[in-house]
């Protein structure tokens, strides 16, 4: 039997996976990345645990490529990590130095589009043509995956959903402009609102459960609690980064067509709190003809998503 | 010697050429379309329009395919044009009919896809990887071609960036939405703000350039013609859509990371009066990584575009 393995990189954990070539995991363990350490130190890691995944699946299972999602920008035909925020990693070429270590061939990409690929061929959305993906996570980021090919645009940029300007929205972001989608509608900046909301005074549960000090805990997974809970301010903000989601997601469905939206990421936990304004507000915006034939689902991995998503990927391209 | 001819078919006239395969234009004839004889009578002329030209080309020049651009919903596979307002055409298997007709294989497509295509391969995005082109005339539509292949999604609905909802803008839409960038942004959009402004007292240029009922003539040239004389109302309208042209595009670019945008249409005869402005705000609504990669031009072939796409686009399918 021969099955590939998923690396998911991110700024606290490694999780690595080894998969059939389904997606279905059959090996799976997890490390702190410990990025302070340096590059080096993190593939060291990497290629340890790809090592014990093949020891643990035994000998009648070969291992014929390994794939590693690694966030921001990558050079997936280089093999190269252009630079990773998080990591403080600019242009290592980690498939070559972890394909040397570890005696495979090393398939590397940005984690988004990784986990959409896994979505769109293993997961939410196995069988539709062409896939419109998006993470709600720290950030907001869209991948398109037409016929089972992830589309890269030029310098493999393509997918920067979140930072897309919406009208109505001033606070500044992360990348230097102003007005993004991800300030207000990703996980991070639903949280960031309320923090902000509730110490400027508005009433809500939230200063109950969150008193004082204990704000700084709140997550968004709080936010859902409140909002079933009745409470108005939970409610609003998370109605409001579902209708910009949904806004977002409209005008890059008139420019692409796609048959499916698949959204993911921890965002995605707050399930139809945020997918039923996502949803009203996108089918509002789009032209009859694309109503019809468009589907808008919840990922189906979501933790395994990122291993699923590198160790098919790896599979691909390592058979193409 | 082998050529192909490409057919542009309006709502007013059908243009139809004989290109080189550098689409290069040999032969052009121009009819009236006259729709309302109906599509066999359409057809029917583009047949006798076909046969001339290849009269006139003369027993040395072999013409291979033909390939036809029609406004609206198109199934280019199927050949079948689904919808054409302007012609009142509803499911005609316009390739089949034609193809009987005049003996050579026909290939068809949406007249901004082919218009695209052919500033794609042969004209303003020549040696680009990534271009998403957009027409502005009555309506505003997008294509994307990608190493020289048009880009469809599902139900080939792909490039609808005219449908966008754009923020403060509230005007109907002939489609049933409202708020839709080529609401104003389109040429016709220019002329219609145009003429309101103007019923509504706003002073101009233009109020003695078309006293009364010549309102009714106005064009959008002349807002062109009134803005270099210096009338702030033409400056205000042709600045104000370049700039939401630019908003919508960089939302699109965002997505699609295009290494260049081709803008033609009739709309972008205003040249640098409409492209300043659509540039300036494209530019500063994209990640720093886009704007570097990212050149913007006008259409190299206007009037020609039509023909010289369709033709291109037949001898492209013919040999796939």
């Amino acid at each position: 039997m021969n099955v590939t393995i998923g690396v998911d990189v991110g700024g606290t954990n490694i999780v690595c996976g080894a998969t059939d070539e389904a997606g279905k995991v059959l090996r799976k363990l997890k490390r702190p990345t410990e990025a302070h350490a340096g590059h080096e130190a993190v593939l060291g890691r990497i290629a340890e645990m790809v090592a014990q995944i093949r020891e643990e699946l035994g000998a009648g299972i070969r291992v014929t490529s390994v794939g590693v999602g690694i966030p921001g920008l990558v050079d997936p035909l280089a093999g190269v990590s252009k630079f990773a925020g998080n990591l403080k990693w600019r242009d290592i070429p980690v498939a070559g130095l972890l394909g040397e270590q570890i005696g495979l061939p090393v398939f590397i990409d940005n984690d988004v589009r990784m986990y959409i690929y896994g979505e769109a061929v293993a997961g939410a959305g196995r069988g539709y043509e062409h896939v419109l993906g998006i993470t709600i996570g720290t950030g907001i980021a869209a991948a398109i995956v037409n016929g089972g090919e992830l589309y890269y645009g030029h310098k493999a940029l393509a997918g920067e959903l979140g930072h897309v300007r919406m009208d109505g929205v001033e606070e500044d972001c992360a990348c230097g402009l102003s007005g993004c989608l991800e300030t207000v509608a990703s996980a991070s900046g639903l949280v960031r609102q309320a923090k902000k909301a509730l110490r400027e005074g508005r009433e809500s549960l939230l200063n109950e459960w969150f008193p004082g000090e204990a704000l700084e805990q709140l997550t968004a997974a709080d936010l859902s609690k409140a909002m079933d809970a009745g409470d108005e301010l939970a409610a609003d903000i998370i109605v409001r980064a579902g209708r910009l989601n949904g806004r977002a997601l409209a005008a890059a469905a008139l420019v692409l067509s796609p048959d499916v939206i698949v959204v993911g990421g921890g965002g995605a936990l707050a399930g139809e709190r945020l997918m039923a304004p996502l949803r009203e507000e996108l089918y509002r915006l789009l032209l009859p003809d694309f109503r019809e034939g468009l589907k808008v689902v919840t990922a189906e991995h979501n933790d395994d998503a990122g291993i699923i998503g590198s160790s098919l990927y790896a599979a691909h391209r390592n058979g193409a």
